[in-house]
């Protein structure tokens, strides 16, 4: 009998459960919609059926499930809930691990996202041996999970580490979570088109870019405009560097970590966006930190989420 | 025999040594000038020496010693070393933990004088029981000290948590670490008077500070100022609280901390810097953590420094 957890990683529109061994391998996976579902009980019956299925099919007498492991926008380890998701159709604070826990009888976890990504990459990515590191996930919004000492700093209320919503600019671009100039409205994918405007706005310059509208508008258009040269596009990785290197360099003065790991969308664009924030994030860093950091790309393939909210439950259970 | 252990407050002008008992409790201390040594090593004989003579005081019969807890600027954990401190005669890498044990035959650790006062805090003070919260030291700079789940953050190379050079603004005031608008240059007893003279240029108040020279300037004349009325003295805690509250709601969405505690002779202004800066922190932070954290003066008493370093010894060989 081989041991294995599952991994959840429950996103706005999709759920992706995957079966995870303790090297971090996903033996299967299979995706639910979020969505549409009647209520709470009935989302947490269809996970559960699934996972019943998927273990069924790699073999109820091969494998022996110990646990499940969740990740989930606003997840909270302490409370084993999901509390005020913005992009859920249940508010308030959902008891997620008591329900699941009822359902299939195994002990379950919760945390947010990034978070889970994070302990993905300590325990089978680019962060293993590390005991001081950060994940930064750069997709619709900025996540990051930040690990010190060898273990995640989730705060007295379990909601800590969300350098997303740190203040990147007083008075500046309104944010969905009701403040305004957070970190995420200038570093993500939205946040980027959100420069290509202002940008276009501001200058004459030529752009590939002035053809296409803020919805037509992808972080993966205004990467392809950069490799062929388009100004704005440069000069909108170049805004959001700044912008983001100048907060990393607080964050590393805060945590001093060995190595922030990248992953997500728009970290695809690569040096477009890495090599301006690390320029910048040198340039207005506590000088001891300097030349000392890494900036890496995630070392976890496309089932970060899922092998993240794995590794978090085998790190309770071992 | 009662177990005790040596407290050591390194500071630019002047080192203090007491001994500790489990309690917290500084049972002798004394002082002696950081100054005028031939070098590092008569500092250390002078250090060794004054241990000794307080345990005869005490009586060598009553009391064994356990350890030295050391703390000092730019301390740092993990090298046992003082390295580059901007205010002691010897620069580069200083091996004290080292020198001081082949001194003395006690175990011996350093870390920097706000961590240790977090420890201190931890042990002894208004943060017994908790495992978030963050000390903060407002004197000449502005040092901190922060736990994440009941651990120091010291990151990766021991040097981690200094929130004073964190960036408050781009291109700001020029600081002693080399950078420019590093939080300490304004959140602190210099930082204050720097604002006081700022506000006096650019205004045309009246004011009692007026008639002070930048040289004879102290942050308690500004709060005594304060006390009386004066507007220019009122409006230099406004413009600090709001550049400190801000820096403080970053601190808080990235580490959820249940207190911040103010330590040191700035903290003494009380409300006048206090309340505009909670008022500003709470404006900026990310809306899930508004009306939980607590911002309290430190319990510690005058020693707070030698009892702080005393608890990192204690941590250690508990």
């Amino acid at each position: 009998m081989t041991e294995i957890v599952v991994g959840i990683d429950i996103g706005g529109t999709n759920t992706v459960i995957g079966l995870v061994n303790r090297s971090g391998e996903c033996i299967v996976e299979s995706t639910i919609s979020t969505q549409n579902h009647a209520n709470l009980n009935t989302f947490i019956e269809a996970i559960s059926n699934r996972i019943k299925a998927l273990h069924h099919q790699i073999g109820i007498d091969n494998y022996v499930l110990q646990g499940i492991g969740i990740g989930a926008p606003n997840g909270s380890f302490n409370l084993g809930a999901i509390v005020d998701a913005p992009n859920l159709d249940w508010k308030g604070s959902l008891p997620i691990c008591k329900l699941i826990t009822a359902h299939t009888n195994l002990p379950s976890v919760v945390t947010n996202d990034a978070n889970a990504a994070a302990l993905g990459e300590m325990l089978f990515g680019g962060a293993q041996g590390m005991t001081d590191f950060i994940v930064i996930t750069l997709g619709t919004g900025l996540g990051s999970g930040i690990v010190s000492n060898g273990k995640l700093v989730i705060g007295h209320d379990g909601f800590a580490g969300e350098l997303g919503h740190t203040v990147a600019e007083i008075n500046g671009r309104i944010c969905g979570c009701g403040n305004r100039g957070c970190l995420e409205t200038y570093a993500s994918a939205t946040g980027i088109k959100r420069t290509v405007f202002m940008l276009l706005a501001q200058s004459n310059k030529a752009s590939s870019l002035r053809s296409v509208s803020f919805e037509g508008l992808t972080s993966k258009m205004v990467t392809e405009a950069a490799i062929q040269g388009d100004s704005i596009a440069l000069d909108s990785f170049e805004y959001t560097g700044k912008i983001l290197g100048t907060k990393l360099a607080d964050v590393v003065t805060l945590f001093s970590p060995e190595a922030i790991f990248f992953f997500g969308g728009v970290a695809k664009a690569g040096n477009f966006i890495i090599e301006p924030t690390k320029r910048y994030m040198e340039e207005f860093m506590f000088p001891v930190f300097r030349n000392k950091v890494q900036l890496l790309p995630s070392k976890l393939d496309g089932n970060a989420a899922v092998i993240g909210a794995a590794a978090l439950i085998w790190q309770e259970i071992k």
